[in-house]
């Protein structure tokens, strides 16, 4: 009898388990809430389609990982004391990656060899080697100080450095690099804001202008101007419908105001031998514009 | 008065706030509508499980915010003009980051000096300096033009520039970069799709391969390839179970499409001084491959 | 009579849909249940505000494609083999981008010329020419063999091989960089991870200490560095609260455990000429600490 009784007992439960709940609902018949009602729905509705799927997509998966590689090429001629600078000689790096700097102004340091000779910054006059000791084997602006003080020019006397010789003059005023940078071989196109937006060549000045920038200036103390380019991909759409927006902006604009190091500007060498095999160098200060290509995407799919 | 209406009121508010609202419910004890909606039921839990939970792993925080470096190292050995070059001579830049260039093919134009000199492309042949005047002080393809036209050759003449003389002559033919370059001294793995999916040492013939490239083509004109490192790490699962995917692709395809300009090239300078103190140079366009490595991940915690 | 058929079905459709229609609903007046019904409504509503708004945020949208741009510049003396070297000498690449090297240990090998010169690693020392036909046309260490077994030096011979001559002897055991880098022109202020946590001026000590490094080893093997800005931005507030956080991690760890190739170093060359015009070279073979400065951000709207 134990055997049916669990029959029976899980016959119950599954009766029971198999039922459905639902809840009890009235009907209004009434105009007024009848209309009020629907309108209530239809807004719902509207809002869904118009804003959730039309506008914000929100069914479509954004892919914001972007795998993104850019390849840059400089052309031009520059000219610099006489000398004519082509893009071997004012772009650095190279290799036309995605950050790359247009040198604008230089001041060089030619023939420097190891050794002692005094420093060039004004803080460093001295009239005698009691103003130097306080500096031993400390290092100074351009190498390490011996502690003696030495004859700058005919009327200076300056704190003797350890280092490179003789020891680089910061002080050049005149901007002297003219941007003799023309068309004539971008034959294709040429990007502006109104016609060409999707031309992949721009001029130098152009770049600078739609950053809002003033030529002189950035290129006196340097700069780096970002070129934004936001891919926007609607994968929904056909493949054309995937183009790039161009943006410009200046970079170092917060480096500027709390002026850890106003502009930019870096320091590189050119390493000779003399016959003897006594090393030389020059050395360069470059003010370079520097392009920083910064690339940024929407994906949906 | 008023204190006692009061505390009747709020008594009354209180204890209409404090009750229970819930809704009348039917249950409709039929095995047909009782089953049909236990079945939804479990359907709909099935893919909160199942899909939800176990596939797409909703529950997990994605972080899509990578920090990655890359360290690269080139190893092996080319023959150029009968001298062997190594990874000083060959890769650039140097120091191992993320984008790296093996050069492949080399046009040197030796001891260059700023001066006067034919240009080298064949638009500037000139019969007579009033086919060049309409150039006067702008850039040609290799200096400022001055205007007049001078002898190339026994037979040809061409209009002068002024800059770094002699022009490069930018028509070598012949690929002449032997990629010599074997194993030996790589003792511990070699990467292949299928036996060595993990292995982080990579011959250039097979990245090129994988990629779906034709070497010899690719070394003439020059490419970028990059090679796509993706993360894939689920943190539920233990530390072993973050594993990189590599994958190939050609990434200048595009522009070799709108071809702006195919392949990949650049140019660069060697500086050197004469005993005089005249800077001279060696110009070098290489046609390189270029190498990306783009680290992507999905870290799921 | 058709026509006015559709009229009575229409407005009896209508009828029927503009309804409205509700669950009939029961209220339990009882203080337990009531109590406990408010309390858990409560804790539903506190849930939304404290958490999903007030902590996660959830209402806001985080943007974490980042657009980021470095500027890094070194300052410092260093002294090597009784030479002062100074940024242009140590640092590298030059340009003061996200990804700069700098170099703590030198192997140098000047006047290098292309030639037959033997091997310098011990695998490659033979007593005969047999020893070495294996090698024959393969790569070596630092060149192409020749096959040959040419003296080494007084008492050992080794393989020959074609390349850059004479090849570097990569034994070199004492690091030989002095650290000399102090403060004095940093007049500004000085990162530390108590009281300067907002200034952007490192000590390389520091950030080597910050990372739980040893400064001697790094130095003597090179490694990765990894300077991570974490820009925490929240707009509900104001401009001054987006801050950056800033901490330093060793990142060439992993690659140190798995022992492809420990500490981080790179080899370049400077090219020199003779009167002749014969190339020659000083290869460098450089030790260095490489930091890698990874900006993340997350900034909320």
């Amino acid at each position: 009898k134990g055997g049916r009784f669990h029959a029976v007992t899980a016959h119950h439960l599954s009766y029971n388990f198999f039922t459905y709940e639902t809840t009890k609902s009235v009907v209004v018949k009434s105009w007024t809430i009848g209309i009020i009602n629907r309108v209530v729905q239809l807004l719902i509705i509207t809002y869904f389609i118009g804003w959730v799927f039309l506008t914000e997509k929100a069914y479509q998966i954004r892919d914001t990982a972007i795998e993104s590689s850019v390849m840059t090429k400089v052309k031009g001629f520059g000219i610099y004391n006489n000398k004519v600078m082509d893009v071997a000689d004012y772009v650095t790096p190279t290799q036309g990656a995605s950050v790359f700097c247009i040198i604008t102004k230089l001041i060089t340091t030619e023939n420097q060899v190891q050794g002692y000779c005094p420093e060039s910054e004004k803080k460093y006059i001295c009239t005698d080697d009691r103003n130097c000791t306080k500096y031993i084997n400390k290092p100074g602006s351009y190498g390490i100080a011996t502690g003696r003080c030495v004859p700058f020019n005919a009327t200076i006397k300056m704190c003797e450095i350890k280092g490179w010789c003789p020891a680089e003059i910061d002080t050049i005023k005149t901007g002297n690099f003219l941007p003799n940078i023309t068309q004539d071989y971008i034959h294709k196109c040429n990007f502006d804001m109104v016609n060409n937006t999707y031309c992949p060549i721009f001029r130098v000045g152009d770049v600078v202008r739609y950053a809002q920038q003033n030529f002189t200036n950035l290129a006196d103390k340097g700069g780096v101007i970002g070129i934004k380019i936001g891919w926007m991909c609607d994968l929904d759409k056909s493949d054309d419908h995937c183009n790039p927006s161009y943006s410009f902006t200046r970079l170092d604009a917060m480096s500027q105001k709390n002026a850890v190091s106003p502009g930019y500007n870096f320091r590189f060498a050119k390493y000779f031998k003399m016959e003897n095999g006594t090393d030389y160098r020059t050395l360069v200060k470059a003010y370079a514009i520097r392009f920083d290509v910064l690339v940024n995407g929407n994906v949906s799919v």
